[in-house]
């Protein structure tokens, strides 16, 4: 492993997907185990690096009203315990990816997280035992069909359309979750702001809660909700989900083909 | 492939798990790729034989209140369209697995399920080409802890936790899905029986709907609701999803370790 704070990318790659390091600018390939050892190979050249999402989750399991201000927001009381969801593996999509707008079913969120990447097979897992099983911080955008997810209650098709799980641009590792801004900019223009200080829920507890459930394994999600400040999103747009320290996700808005 | 209707089911051999095919009361070791062509190869002696959950779905996409009386019994109106969620891949088990009572989550009930396991890569697909996307059909037992899944709203974690979602015992292929006997036995008594006839959306339907929504991956499995009479599960209790000419799909149920 490595000492100091460090991203890692997914990258396109004749002969299949690699994975680079990226450490106070230099970039070096990962040699050994994304969930195993890994330490810093060869330095990489990053120009014309195409980046894919960082893992690939056999899920995704987020976190409904986790602000305090989005509680707020939708006029929804605080929760007592965390309302999870599951979004579907089919639904990721990575960094500079298009996030396709389904005909017919209205309006689209964005909702910017923080998202929790799991390093290790982890079930019942104490609080205060997350960090050892915790590979590092994501960005997420947990997009979200606003009108199907009254309708339907079950959030299960709202949210899992395909491409509605941007993922990225990459791991943030060795980087604490306690204090972190998280930011959605549409078309340049800051539209939600807030800090995991926010948080209703924390990283630990999160951790403890969802394995208490269900088993995570390396390379999962926990998405930890979003603030307020959440808005539609419109064919031609610019969406940028921003946590400064781990990283900035961009992706582009476009209308599905007919048919 | 197989002219003649078959059984295939997914062994555990010192090497990893292998495939086994059934046919007239006849074993035979499958050659080739499940999601590919394959053929009966050479003959299996069936004795002794582990049998694991015969796919390793990527999602289990499953529908609430899709039998009339089901809907009837739960108090709710029948649906105008699919109601959907996801059961995680972490949950699945085989036949003979046991079914793991979580602590402290109240009543746990069993709901017997026609589960369709999908065969090849599904992306809006019409249900009138559904057949050609479907490899099979299985039995699946969709577990729920009733009191968080009132009390939650969103069926996540009622219907996530591990072990609760045993699939098999095989995935039946070449067998008409439109008028199956669907039951629970349990500890040997009857306690739901129905028939895919009563079905609200029937299988080309799911498969129209639910790949409208999310891409299905070869192995993913559509589980399409429970009829009536579902009930709890108590430590000890033999369950079994019954589907004549899909399977048998039989669980022990046993409570969690403590802490």
């Amino acid at each position: 492993m490595i000492e100091r704070a460090h991203h890692i990318y997914r990258v396109a790659q004749d002969g299949g997907p690699a994975h680079v390091l990226e450490s106070g600018g230099e970039w070096r390939a990962l040699d050994g185990e994304l969930f195993g050892g890994y330490a810093a190979g060869a330095p990489v050249d990053p120009a014309g690096l195409r980046l894919l999402a960082p893992v690939e989750p056999s899920k995704i399991v987020a976190v409904g009203l986790n602000y305090r201000d989005h509680a707020a927001e939708m006029k929804k009381p605080l929760p007592a315990e965390p309302l999870i969801f599951l979004k579907p593996s089919s639904a990721v999509v990575g960094p500079g990816a298009a996030i396709t707008l389904p005909p017919g079913v209205g309006r689209v969120d964005y909702e910017a997280e923080l998202g929790i990447v799991i390093g290790r097979r982890a079930s019942r897992v104490a609080a205060s035992a997350a960090p050892a099983y915790i590979l590092g911080l994501t960005c997420v955008n947990d997009v979200t069909a606003r009108e199907l997810q009254k309708r339907d209650v079950q959030y299960t098709r709202a949210k899992g359309f395909d491409t509605f799980a941007p993922l990225g641009p990459a791991v943030a590792v060795g980087v604490g979750g306690g204090a972190l801004d998280v930011q959605a900019w549409l078309n340049g223009e800051r539209r939600q702001s807030s800090n995991t200080r926010e948080l209703i829920f924390d990283i630990g507890y999160l951790v403890e809660f969802v394995t208490s459930v269900m088993t995570l394994l390396p390379g999962d999600v926990i998405s930890t909700g979003t603030p307020s400040g959440v808005g539609p999103l419109a064919a031609g747009d610019r969406i940028a989900v921003r946590i400064p320290g781990v990283g900035e996700l961009v992706n582009e808005v476009v209308a599905a083909h007919p048919g």
